[in-house]
């Protein structure tokens, strides 16, 4: 297999053989771009992955389409055979990303602690921060104006876009990727209550991160309060999410935006957590639990399956019937085991 | 019009003039400062935009006070006469605000790349950054600290507060406000799943703002997968706000804070969506549509009107039997249907 | 009682000494760190706070356990004897937290404006930003990357961990911290609308802040639009909050991540709001009000005690069900409410 490299574009039989695909078509027809069946045009390679869009194929104007073999023969230009088209589609995409990125070294302007250690091929950007004690592997990249804690340890291959701010003693895995805004370490919301005053408990745990994760903009991972915070291999994090101290999460695990978790709870691995439900603290999720957007968790889930709460959207003025309807859906309950009983009584009468 | 300057203090005649509206009062009269009804002292301007607030203008102590024609005698001091006071008032703010800019040209501190382009007038502050290529309009303002990403391009008279973070190639036409800790242009959240691992898909796609859209603290708007999430003309959004890629906005659309939106989904023009919504992804909300706090909104709208879902508060006690029926309201209908069928069973008997 | 400083151990005599507690055990054993219960070994110091871990006392292996009096006896090695163990770990906590600071004095690559002003024993990070006329009491820290704003004025022993953004005229009490991402100042959500065309209002009024105060990472807190929001001593805020402009929160609350405010609410004092709330605008929420996880609240609460809203979790099949039939629920009441006089016809009919 073809190593691929970053180029302005590539010939569908380079693309071939770098994907490990089929080729049907000119494999001297050059590419440099990806687009959706519907908005591909000439020199673009398109996808059919939702069955939903099958019926643009027809009429793709896209160069080269990625597509299962039962389909090939609908499509009127070149295609990529694949059983996973997704799945070629994003390994794909990374041919035609050109992300700049800062230079290798350290900026100028970048301020990195005369006790941290650089593995080789680090990128420190403009004005970035690495505090003393921290060590970072090969190729870690570091965007302008993100800092690094003292004492972090990070692994090889990470991305820390523009930003980001990693307290210290954070422990990160390899190739996982952090969005700018992405706060990890800060203090666990732990105090203890005298008298009505809150005095703050140090947190004295830290974070742990384990190897592929991927961080959204915005996200919060605080640090724990005695041990750790632990973020499992593979986990994937949208942004703006919330994750309290002491929080576990299992190996290949996806969270969407908004989502916020509290402290002490255990997720299992492989779940998959839409965006902004809320659990509560000190719970525990099985693995390969789904969670439907929004839902609030206040027990635990023992068993693998699909969750819920909340209602479903109406017009505000039915709603405002139903919802006013719901503050009495105990009494109404009642009546209506009043009422059947009364039925019934009315029934064995008339027998 | 004459046009306004910043200074400490206004005469009444020169805002009569400035604002376009009738002065009744002494034109010679200074105020240098705007307060409410209840709390303006002497020297200062107020408004009466809401008749709530009716029953405080006998009183106020205010120097000036913005009115509709018909509670001018109600007014015991000067007044601006004006059809929408809460117009006037939001334009006289500007006359009144200090807010201290950074000096005209690049700070010391910042580094700005020698490939990147500044119009006339731009104000670059402290430890910013200006990454390869980003090219700026006239009289741009680039508070300490932000990183305005490789090849963007920003419209004239922009102004980024400290601590923003621009991705590479993202576009922003004029006169939009850009908060601190927004985040524009981060990647979208999408993988695809290759025997339980996540693959990452390079978002390709950029983020397209359009002219006079104001951005709050700590909001995100992601990159598009392959082509740009959008954002149109007139938007305004509050703070903590999470737009994921693909979705597009509509021209004057208002969105309050902690409202998430997940991907590709499609706002249309004028929707005034409220705080803490949710919105799924690859749905299309019509123009003119108002969701009300709180919804989740899991499919499309395809008429204007108001929408909600939740339900309403009660006490702990109260909610939690309520709640406690939710999980049954389903069997609970169908005995109701049951009794019913049994209760005409019965009257037909007696018939 | 001995002012504790930092140091790798602690005899237990010292221990009691600086906690002001009574030991069981050799004063001269050494410990050096804080554990759990159940993960405490060899040189570590634990503590019983919640009945639910009494089963792990009597094999703890930690060092040294802080207990109640009534516990003691169970206790297979030293222990500290606290009536209140929960606030007496609170306060060990800070004995061994080895939290890295910045050195005193002013980073290299800092950026202080000539007019701020700097009380003694200040540390400002690598590339922080103090801007004009802005005030810091002693023994201030400013971490790597934070911007202060102009004219702020930050009371002594304030801590700003990295990348905090203050904007200008904030005013904040003693002793209060900032976690990352934080943003203080940010305009508040006001617009006035002019036939379709959102107008920006300028937000003149500013943020004060009392002492004690503890802010969590990407928490947002707006200035107010003529007057200041103001957040009271003793709160604590939990991450990614938003507040909006002119909110007022009292002394002691407590709330947890992702609760949103909206404009103008006032809440009381020592209320604890959990995770993810909502409170709509213009409200006032009495003092020592309890507003459980996700609660969505739209109206004014007066009294003292809990409220909630939503709905439990059910499976998603089972909440299909029940949504579908919350929709019709006020159907479902007038239905109950007519069988209801049906039946009591029956019944009467038959007497």
């Amino acid at each position: 297999m073809v190593k691929p490299t970053k180029r302005e574009s590539w010939s569908l039989g380079e693309l071939a053989a770098a994907l490990d695909v089929e080729l049907k078509g000119d494999p001297a027809r050059q590419v440099y771009g990806l687009a959706t069946l519907g908005s591909a045009g000439d020199g673009q390679l398109s996808f059919l992955a939702n069955p939903l869009y099958r019926g643009q194929l027809a009429q793709t104007r896209a160069s080269a389409v990625i597509l299962q073999p039962q389909f090939v023969d609908e499509c009127p230009t070149a295609v990529l055979i694949a059983d996973n088209p997704y799945l070629v589609y994003s390994r794909v995409s990374h041919f035609f990303d050109h992300r700049p990125k800062p230079d290798e070294g350290v900026h100028s302007t970048a301020f990195v602690s005369g006790s941290a250690v650089l593995g080789a091929g680090c990128r420190i950007g403009p004005n970035a921060v690495i505090e003393s004690g921290a060590v970072l592997g090969q190729n870690v990249e570091v965007g302008a104006g993100c800092v690094i804690g003292a004492n972090c340890i990070i692994g090889k291959d990470c991305l820390f876009h523009a930003n980001v701010t990693l307290y210290h003693g954070v422990k990160v895995g390899e190739r996982c990727t952090f969005h700018s805004g992405v706060v990890v370490g800060a203090d666990g919301f732990g105090f203890a209550n005298e008298q009505g005053r809150w005095k703050k408990i140090a947190q004295l745990g830290a974070v742990t991160i384990g190897n592929d994760v991927d961080v959204g903009a915005n996200t919060t991972i605080d640090r724990g309060a005695l041990q750790d915070t632990v973020i499992g291999n593979g986990v994937i994090l949208d942004n703006q999410i919330q994750i309290a101290h002491n929080v576990e999460i299992g190996e290949g695990t996806a969270i969407a935006g908004c989502t916020g978790i509290a402290g002490s709870t255990k997720i299992g691995k492989y779940c998959t957590i839409a965006g902004a439900v809320g659990i509560a603290g000190h719970l525990e999720i099985a693995d390969r639990v789904h969670l439907t957007m929004r839902s609030a968790i206040t027990k635990s889930v023992t068993e693998p399956g699909s969750y819920s709460s909340g209602t479903a959207m109406s017009t505000t003025a039915q709603w405002r019937k139903n919802a006013a309807r719901f503050r009495h859906l105990d009494d109404m309950a009642r009546k209506l085991n009043r009422l059947e009983k009364q039925l019934q009584a009315l029934q064995s009468d008339k027998q």
